[in-house]
């Protein structure tokens, strides 16, 4: 069995490895354009922070002539030839063209930084966080900043923010909207914006701005950002607007592309051509509680994908892939913040009635002299009594919290179900009764109340 | 509607707060022993080991006034009169004996200490943890001594055990069998020994040890503690040899007692009187995976019972006890300890054919500077996939793995169903691939390369 992947992500490697773990014979070729192993997106923003000399702790030497995977490097893939199974690719070293004959092909392409339609997005010192070569890029450009533009408010970008203002660089953050729009409700990003700014003097936050321009000197090179609130110097620009699923070749091959701009997939992760699949950011996917297809470009996703995609070649039926809730959560220095499910206006779209419960708790009890601040927002629905999701700002138990919230979804469960869940519980980890309980207690009181 | 508690412990106050949030009317009263309010009897540990100069911080003080809840202090319940629906009191400060009314009795007598048949077991210096009175006995102990000898090895004497070596005196704790024998398989018991006698220097735990007296000088003080492997001096003693129910009002009542010696209840927490409820340390449940009765002296299961039997009460049929799982998690200084569902032994008895899958792992990706080593060990059954239980030794982050398992226990999932779960991930707080599945993936290959 020929077995081609296209892109070496997080998707790519995943896929490729599992595959190999599950059938000792199969073909296996990897076809991807940069010249390295596999590397730890997730971590980019730390080494922008300076966590390390450089980023080559977050590269992964995979092995793969052990492995006996043939690694085709600094290859691109032209295009797929569905009919005759197999796909063209020119080597970027030498430009020679080469086809690769597939039975099962695997597309990872992933996905690409949006560009926004900016006049002087594309000057030479305006970065997007995409690759690796742009971790190390804004790293060098942030040793000898002093001001620092960052254009919309993804989450990621926000990351890249924090960092660059915990280096100590005047940081400011311009979002036409509000930061992590489509992750957390309003209220949460307000509570976000607040408390990253008390934490770091040298970041600032503004949203609702209409942004003009970036201004480029006669080198290409920015040198401010002109916006309806005024002016702002910086020594370069980091490009935060978010990234769009890569699927010119799925396209140009005639694959179906779903409402969310990616590949279709089905729960094996096939596309619409069954020898044909599709994982990570470049595939669509469901929601697990909007039922709505759903384009998710977060990590977690890829790897449990690819893990799908893997079974079903190597191993039909024994797993499937439930869908996504594009659970995440990210740490702004030592906060984090998280989601899990549905946010309110997704819930609204997708039909729900919202009753929400909100508190302001800690991790510990507040006896232990270490406990931290955690806020926490869980999403019920009105009418059967179900999760829809939830929100958390905090120190690193919010993940053990989120995720007890996320394993409810899964299961469908009511807010009586989870409120009564067993859990674990010494007062050196999480409070007496957990965040989520808290809020699930107040859910009660809403939800019964009322009955009486 | 007049509502009568006895014991004010956490199953107590939380069921006595909880029926007043609930219901503004009802006349409640509460009987207990004690003369000072609620307190946080798992945080004793650590008052023991000096986080605080005494426990006063653990102290919660009620306002029951304001509550309009009934405190009789310093009464003891004598008489359960189910006949006449009262409970006769006496005052132990006069003596006074009083009838109290009610529609509906709680019965939250909790546990006491188990008194193992050991020749000077009741010497003055030989102290269990139960109360807070204990905690401020064996503290103060703790300022004078050099030697102590633990004997018994429960999972709470182990963490007196812990503190006392922090604190720098030389601490020996003699276990006849092994250290938390219910709670965790052998090979993680092992593993926990290593683990801590390699981070306390002062520790030692031995194992497999018979016991043969505790030798106590002509004040009736313990000064050692003869054993079949030589004797041990010491300046106190810890008996840490586990609590049992304390049933005896029950007992007398004509109330069934169930098979773990607890008091059997249903899942709104009737006992067999449908006037009296039973809750935390002195109930008896049903394990939720095998099924079978349970006595669970954990903290959680106390308040999750004690929310039920208050809105049985208040809100018939709202809600119900699913039953326990016996979750635990326990912090030895910076090393927890923590186990959900069944162990092995406990799954083969209860019919199950046990697959299992042991990893050594990380709590966050190895590149990252402060990742820390974490045990993680899974149970499936292997007729059914489905899940049995899950141990782990680590940081924090082990109650987030545990608790992902806990949930997935809950709702009965299979090990393929929780490989795909959805969980939140970050490098700064967790494995790209979770501890709990890579171990799944283990038990993947284990369970489905057999199939092959």
């Amino acid at each position: 069995m020929k077995v081609v992947f296209i892109g070496h992500g997080s998707s790519g490697w995943t896929a490729a490895t599992t595959l190999r773990a599950w059938d000792r014979a199969a073909e296996i070729t990897v076809i991807d354009k940069k010249d390295y192993d596999a590397y730890h997106p997730c971590a980019m923003p730390y080494a922008i922070g300076g966590l390390w000399e450089d980023e080559s702790p977050l590269i992964e030497s995979m092995n793969y002539q052990m492995m006996k995977i043939n690694f085709l490097r600094r290859h691109e893939a032209l295009k797929i030839d569905r009919q005759n199974k197999k796909v063209t690719a020119k080597n970027l070293e030498n430009e020679e063209i080469i086809d690769v004959e597939y039975d099962y092909l695997v597309i990872c392409t992933g996905s690409k930084a949006k560009t926004p339609p900016l006049p002087g997005i594309d000057g030479k010192n305006v970065y997007a966080l995409k690759w690796i070569e742009d971790s190390a890029r804004i790293r060098k450009a942030a040793t000898n900043a002093s001001k620092v533009a960052v254009v919309g408010a993804s989450a990621i970008g926000l990351e890249v923010a924090t960092e660059l203002a915990h280096r100590g660089i005047e940081t400011v953050v311009l979002a036409r909207s509000r930061i992590m729009r489509l992750l957390i409700d309003p209220d949460y990003a307000n509570d976000t914006v607040k408390l990253l700014e008390e934490k770091l003097p040298k970041l600032k936050i503004i949203v609702g701005i209409g942004i003009n321009e970036i201004v480029l000197d006669s080198n290409g090179m920015a040198i401010k950002v002109t916006t309806d609130q005024g002016d702002f110097e910086c020594d370069f620009v980091v490009n935060a607007t978010g990234v769009q699923p890569e699927v010119t070749l799925a396209k140009e091959a005639g694959l179906e592309i779903g409402e969310s701009w990616a590949i279709v997939t089905d729960d094996e992760l096939k596309t619409s051509d069954p020898n044909i699949l599709a994982v990570g950011d470049c595939a669509e996917t469901t929601h697990l509680v909007s039922k709505k297809p759903i384009n998710s470009a977060i990590a977690t996703c890829c790897v449990r994908m690819a893990r799908v995609a893997a079974m079903t070649i190597a191993r039909p039926g024994t797993l499937k892939f439930p869908g996504t809730m594009n659970n995440f959560i990210v740490p702004y220095i030592d906060l984090r913040v998280g989601s899990v499910g549905l946010i309110k206006k997704a819930a609204e779209d997708a039909g729900f009635e919202v009753v929400s419960a909100k508190i302001k708790t800690h991790n510990k009890p507040p006896y232990m002299p270490d406990a931290k601040e955690l806020y926490f927002k869980i999403l019920v629905d009105k009418n059967t009594g179900k999760l829809l999701g939830a929100q958390a700002i905090g120190p690193d138990s919010i993940t053990d919290n989120l995720n007890v919230v996320s394993m409810g979804l899964q299961s469908e469960m009511t807010f009586q179900q989870l409120l009564e869940a067993d859990l674990c519980y010494a007062p050196a980890v999480n409070e007496t009764i957990y965040p989520v309980t808290q809020a699930l207690e107040m859910i009660s009181r809403k939800m019964l109340r009322r009955q009486k």
